[in-house]
């Protein structure tokens, strides 16, 4: 057995069971393993964004880390952005990175760059491997360090006569560690906070916005009276009707800012303290008031949903709050507005959806609108770097064969990582990918508002332009093996997506907005 | 005036002409001054990348920096890969990274990352403005480590505070370094070894394959003897009708060994010593036989030009070497094989073509044809990061709009960096792009053989193959604004080449092989 076969063998009984890859010649072994050893699903993307970005899909969606090969430092480089997004959501992703033969290395041949150097700011663990000898053990390590609570990505740089020299044999999975439980102290003083009597709100992040942890919120807030809010972009939440309504703090520091101004008491539960996306010169990083209290209930690593169950046990809460079910929009009609859009998404969205909100400026009056859509999970922008959409559909719909996944792609993000459709189309994955085309990077456009520019010139107008040529998304769609439609009603909306959603396989819509 | 307009208005005044920029928010000040102050032109890329490999290109035909202007660590990283090739070629480049401003960066902000970790690996100058104060001397220094030999990458980290507070002005632009010149001893060492009788070679890199340089080179050979190779990924070779020929080192690291068996004497002329682009198990990593004595004659970053001249001189080669033509292929018929897109590319090139080869495997016989073809300029593939093609002739076309380019691609790498072609729509750019529509990572294929995998299994057949589905190169060009048609003859593709030469702005070919 070689390195390669011996790291492949660790981590399928590990249970990674898929690999996103783009490999090049340094990575010939372990593609070669994929074969020899049964078990690992591989999986390609035409860029090294997708296979990242699909990876932390797969991850929000199944707990589980996939393996993303790619090839040296560049390579590796053009799966940085998506795993910067993966850093930020806390989801578990192994990273085998393939590097020169050891004893090449000095010879400075073309590839050849500090991997180390580009891979340390998106890991949380990062080794490179040694010898053959180590190479199972260090796999069987990355994996452990993935899964352990808050759960991040593990890098393995492996000089490829790691994957080519014998190896004694496969390693032993190793145990990740357990989430931390959170202290009857810190417990005791959150209650107190609900019970002062002040404005409170739980603010939730992480493994709170789902399962037994949001029931618990919701019974927290009935006994308490707390508003329940999330952090404006979560990993996975699970949204819909008979579920914890949970408000989303506003992204612009303004909103946000106004949203927490008269709160006494603000307890993080999976979340860091708010701050601002951005800084802006008349504006503090801070959103909270000086004048609230902000406490941890539990954080990202520690037992959020045991900390929500003992709290609520603490307040005498009942054991199970009444389901607050928002309205449920009907179909919308005339021009396709971005409300228009959102409400023809909410309307007609499936139970059981996996929606992909990188919708950006499209997707707010959506997010707003499908409170009241039929049970949903809900993926959206953890780390700002754009391009996220696409691939994380790719992962989710591997993960959850079962489901619908609904990508809702801002034009401009989606430009960044559109290769993610042929993997669609090869796999034949379930997803209807909504491009919601404004033809323009619409946010920017509002931002050099808020930066004093309120009349761009020629040069600024080109950069935060997306016309001059207008972008043909159903061709492109259709370039990458993906049958794909236009509408630029919402009447001619609501059939196509409805039409689409009937379907199997990959669809696209090219949603263009009035 | 603020930070960003003085960094722009100092940038102008050393000679920048050019931003490719895909902004966010962090970036708007900088935006904004690219209208106030006058004489930077700003192109808008649909990916970073394409910023990155355009400016590789055009600082490769113009010789000047452009500027790359990306947003905070992920925007940046999807720069990287096409920075690393731009490092390889010693491109002078400068990069505008923005960043948060200097007192959000401790909230940990999504965007927020380790920038500096992430660009170091690809620059050769890395520096994080300070204040407002410092940013238009420390851009100005900025370009001058870029062009200073031997050329780099050059990457200013500007905090947004920077951009927004008032500055006190534009800087002075800062001169670069010369070149060092060669020592005479240097020259002298050189002439002896060529003068003894051993079989010698020249292997030219980097300036060495250009104008005076070249001619030097071929008055060298001339009047010793010796071969002329080049190193196998050049940045900017001029070829063609009428200037020396000068042979390729091969690529496969069997057959470099071979070519350079039997020299007793290889001198190295803006080249490093010749190493294996990858490590294999039984190859050494040096291509030069032990008995070989391998000399520098000039490095890099040394006056390259200067040392040719005065070894021709001290040889007493003649003022000019004699015109040693290449044969012109003519057309080819039949079937669209490699040989016969190579032949037809080097039959109809234009005289003045800047010809970009990102073939892979479809690009050698066309290079090895090109020899005969008009004189013309051909870039290269120089740090092996794939995507380089389309971003680089977007760039070369917006240094010489005077001249034709013809991009010949491969569909693997193609896919990278395919947003390149909105650009080149956009910018009117005279571009002919001829994709080489394989349907495979033909090269990996080759290495799997070459790694011990003659019958690869059905995952690694998946991973190395770009059917199911087939990508449809004409209608992503489309999708993209490229006019654009597919050719499956010689005949055809001849046709359909020689229109789209006569046609002004880009065209691209599928040329879809045997």
């Amino acid at each position: 057995m070689n390195g390669a076969e011996a790291l492949v063998r660790t981590s399928v009984a590990a249970g990674v069971e898929i690999c996103f890859a783009n490999p090049g010649t340094t990575e010939m072994q372990l593609v070669a393993a994929l074969d020899t050893v049964p078990g690992m699903r591989a999986v390609l993307g035409l860029f090294e964004g997708v296979c990242s970005g699909a990876a932390d899909g797969y991850a929000r969606m199944s707990g589980k880390p996939a393996a993303v090969l790619t090839h040296l430092g560049p390579g590796f480089a053009n799966s940085i952005a998506n795993l910067h997004n993966a850093r930020r959501a806390r989801s578990p992703v192994v990273n085998w990175i393939g590097d020169h033969a050891s004893w090449h290395r000095p010879f400075d041949a073309p590839l050849t760059s500090d991997i180390a150097s580009l891979a340390s700011p998106v890991s949380a663990w990062l080794r490179t491997v040694s010898s053959a000898d180590r190479l199972a053990s260090d796999g069987a390590e990355a994996i452990a360090a993935a899964l352990s609570p808050p759960g991040g990505v593990a890098s393995l740089i492996v000089p490829q006569d790691c994957t080519w020299d014998p190896a004694p044999g496969a390693a032993p999975p190793r145990a990740p560690t357990a989430p931390r439980a959170v202290e009857e102290a810190r417990i005791e003083a959150a209650a107190e906070a609900l019970r002062g009597g002040a404005p409170a709100a739980l603010l939730l992040g992480g493994p709170a916005v789902r399962g037994r942890a949001l029931a618990a919120a919701a019974r927290v807030a009935a006994a308490s009276g707390c508003a329940l809010l999330h952090e404006t972009f979560t990993a996975r939440i699970e949204r819909g009707a008979g579920r914890a309504i949970v408000e989303r703090l506003p992204y612009f520091p303004e909103q946000a800012t106004e949203r927490l101004a008269g709160l006494g008491e603000l307890l993080l539960v999976g979340a860091p303290e708010p701050v601002a996306f951005f800084g802006y010169p008349d504006h503090p990083s801070r959103l909270c008031a000086e004048a609230t209290r902000v406490q941890n209930l539990a954080g990202p690593a520690e037992d959020v949903c045991g900390a929500l169950e003992a709290l609520a046990e603490r307040l005498g809460a009942p054991p199970a709050a009444p389901a607050a079910n928002a309205e449920l929009p009907g179909a919308p009609g005339g021009e396709l507005s971005v409300g228009a859009l959102g409400q023809a998404l909410a309307a007609f969205q499936p139970e059981g959806a996996i929606v992909i909100d990188e919708g950006a400026t499209s997707g707010l009056a959506y997010y707003a609108l499908a409170a009241g859509a039929p049970p949903h999970d809900c993926l959206s922008l953890t780390g700002g770097a754009i391009g996220q959409g696409l691939p994380s559909a790719v992962g989710a719909a591997l993960a959850c064969p079962d489901r619908k996944v609904v990508a809702l792609q801002a034009d401009g993000s989606g430009m960044y990582t559109l290769q993610a459709l042929w993997t669609c189309a090869r796999e034949s994955l379930d997803v209807v990918v909504v491009v919601a085309s404004n033809r323009a990077y619409r946010i920017l456009q509002v931002e050099l508002g808020r930066a004093g520019v309120p009349e761009p010139g020629p040069q600024a107008r080109a950069l935060t332009d997306l016309t001059h040529p207008e972008l043909d998304w159903t061709q492109l769609a259709r370039g990458l093996g993906v049958p794909a439609v236009r509408a630029d009603t919402a009447d001619a909306f609501c059939e196509a997506f409805r039409r689409a959603l009937a379907e199997p396989g990959p669809q696209l819509i090219e949603a263009v907005l009035a």
